[in-house]
């Protein structure tokens, strides 16, 4: 309730009825937000269902609206069979923010629904080609990044892409960095299968020299980086086709859990071993869910003219508040806004680069 | 000395040059085989300096023979340079293999140059496309797979392929696992970003009704696999394509490093944390090398006529050794013969499936 800063106005959207957790986790989500921040919310979902579950959380309903709807897309749907709700949640929620009645949009629905419904209502960002959904993940600690967290996309919003929309890719995710984690030029890598800019593919070989070309003001451009380069944060934003980002979202966000698990036979192999498994028990616990992402706030959809924020499809209230709390933090540092600026900079930097010749 | 089996005879080529640590490891290798089994080497390399340490490793020089070369190709050269290294040591290793001087070859070398030398001189497989590179991974133990490995492929052999190449690497990455891995009717899964068979971009939605047809004697295809299936050893075998192959196999190798490093401040929380992470150490340490790959005997090249195994460049003796004997073994099952056999099936099944209409 101190916090006096323009989050304080800001309006988000919040589908009340996605998520495995369903309204048990957004109506928690929502009491917490109001008790402890001015954001106003806009609920959409079945107001019957929500007002009491609200009010057992002791919400300040004062900062609370609702659209009421009973439809919702259940996480299992096919895009092309949830196409047919308009009423449901996402849709309504979607089209609250397209209208500029709520400012931003934070849902933990049905991935491809919530893809399809924003691209119908919401206008892409002139000059982008595709949308981008990017992910949130930790990494090491880096000496610039205080919250040691790195950006990876397009990790499925997109089935496939060319080597320009790589670099937009590129321009999006580092404008979002450098508004949400404060990186100043953030560093870009461009995932391959080895450091030299001839590996690759067409499309990647072509994308390394059109990266570099664009390298400036907007972001530098670090080169290829390989798999594990990604965990090991060594640079803040990686660019890739969405096929092999989705591959590699879910390999990170399993490997706290599969090492342990793997890792478990090993640890009884000595009885001191099996005694210091039982005392970090909690710890263990900790790094196996450390990739689950429910401290990260959930994955930006990069490219449309307003702020959606996709919270992971089983994320518990604590995930989507944090969700909420980056929506608003998005609105207030005006990251579409960054996007803007960013791609022309990035496109200035080309002509400049080709002109003076200099792309090396 | 007790093994009598027919691995006894196997001659086996190794390039005695190549990897991250050389001839140290290399010779140690051939020494430790040479004592403990009746496999014969092929050293390829300079006999000069080879001589020396194999002595010192008190190798059984009556089972060692010797092709002589100064020149072999660093590690991180690239392909195209190293096509000129005609006398290099994994060129003539190469050579002695195609001509049948030696059964198999063995190499930790440069990979890109282990392709180029051993796809110009040994034949493919008749009805083989395209040859692929099979990583062998830890998985979580699974009921029917007494040894807990997978197999992935390509892990970076071709940057491209259509989805008859795909419905090729399942046959021949089950012929492997039911000869090396001695697991009956392996599952095969296609690597892609969801379950459904609608899911990926047309070249996987085609790869994923091509496998249905396929299924049958030669493998069971299981359906789309995710990524985060692949450590959890959902199937014996993933396909995928070579660059989403090798970006994954990857963070793979860095999962247990990555995981303790990122869980390092975790475990400091707290006292009894820190007691219990100093108990564990050795154990930790285990989990973090566990993915590193010396234990499993190298990465088969599949689909050329003659066994070849790519040890990782930084293996050890450990992996050499163990490499050598995965080789021996590969001559003594007749992979090459089960990966002609594995493809007949498939083939026969898909135009069987095609005409009675039982697609599924």
């Amino acid at each position: 309730m101190t916090q006096t800063d323009s989050s304080s106005t800001a309006v988000i959207a919040l589908d009340a009825m996605g998520g495995d957790h369903g309204m048990e986790s957004t109506t928690r989500a929502a009491a917490a937000i109001s008790k402890t921040t001015k954001i106003h919310l806009l609920m959409v979902g079945n107001r019957d269902e929500l007002l009491p579950l609200l009010e057992k959380h002791e919400a300040h309903l004062d900062q609370i609206e609702f659209i009421h709807t009973t439809d919702f897309v259940p996480m299992s749907e096919s895009a092309l069979a949830s196409a047919r709700r308009t009423g449901s949640s996402i849709a309504l929620a979607a089209q609250s923010v397209a209208s500029g009645r709520a400012q931003a949009l934070v849902t933990a629905g049905n991935t491809a629904a919530v893809l399809l419904h924003c691209s119908r209502v919401i206008s892409q960002i002139p000059g982008i080609n595709r949308t981008a959904l990017a992910a949130v993940h930790p990494t090491l600690p880096r000496e610039h990044n205080a919250d040691p967290l790195g950006l990876l996309l397009d990790v499925g919003a997109n089935l496939s892409c060319d080597a320009e929309d790589l670099v937009q890719f590129a321009a999006m995710g580092a404008a979002y960095a450098s508004r949400i984690s404060k990186i100043d030029s953030p560093t870009v890598g461009l995932l391959n299968i080895g450091e030299e800019e001839t590996k690759g593919d067409a499309l990647l070989r072509q994308a390394h020299q059109l990266l570099r070309e664009a390298s400036g003001p907007a972001f530098t451009f670090y080169g290829n980086v390989e798999g594990r380069d990604i965990p090991l944060g060594v640079v803040d934003v990686v660019v890739c086709p969405g096929i092999l980002g989705n591959v590699v979202l879910k390999l990170l966000e399993s490997m706290g859990e599969v090492v342990l698990a793997l890792g478990n036979d090993m640890l009884s192999q000595r009885p001191t071993w099996r005694l210091g498994r039982r005392m970090l028990r909690g710890g263990l616990h900790q790094i196996s869910d450390m990739a689950h992402y429910s401290e990260y706030g959930g994955a930006p959809i990069l490219g449309l003219d307003r702020i959606v924020i996709k919270a992971h499809g089983r994320s518990d209230a604590k995930a989507i508040e944090n969700a909420i709390k980056v929506a608003a933090k998005a609105v207030r540092e005006d990251v579409c806004g960054g996007i803007v600026e960013s791609i022309r900079k990035a496109q200035e930097n080309r002509y400049q680069s080709l002109s003076l010749g200099t792309d090396r």
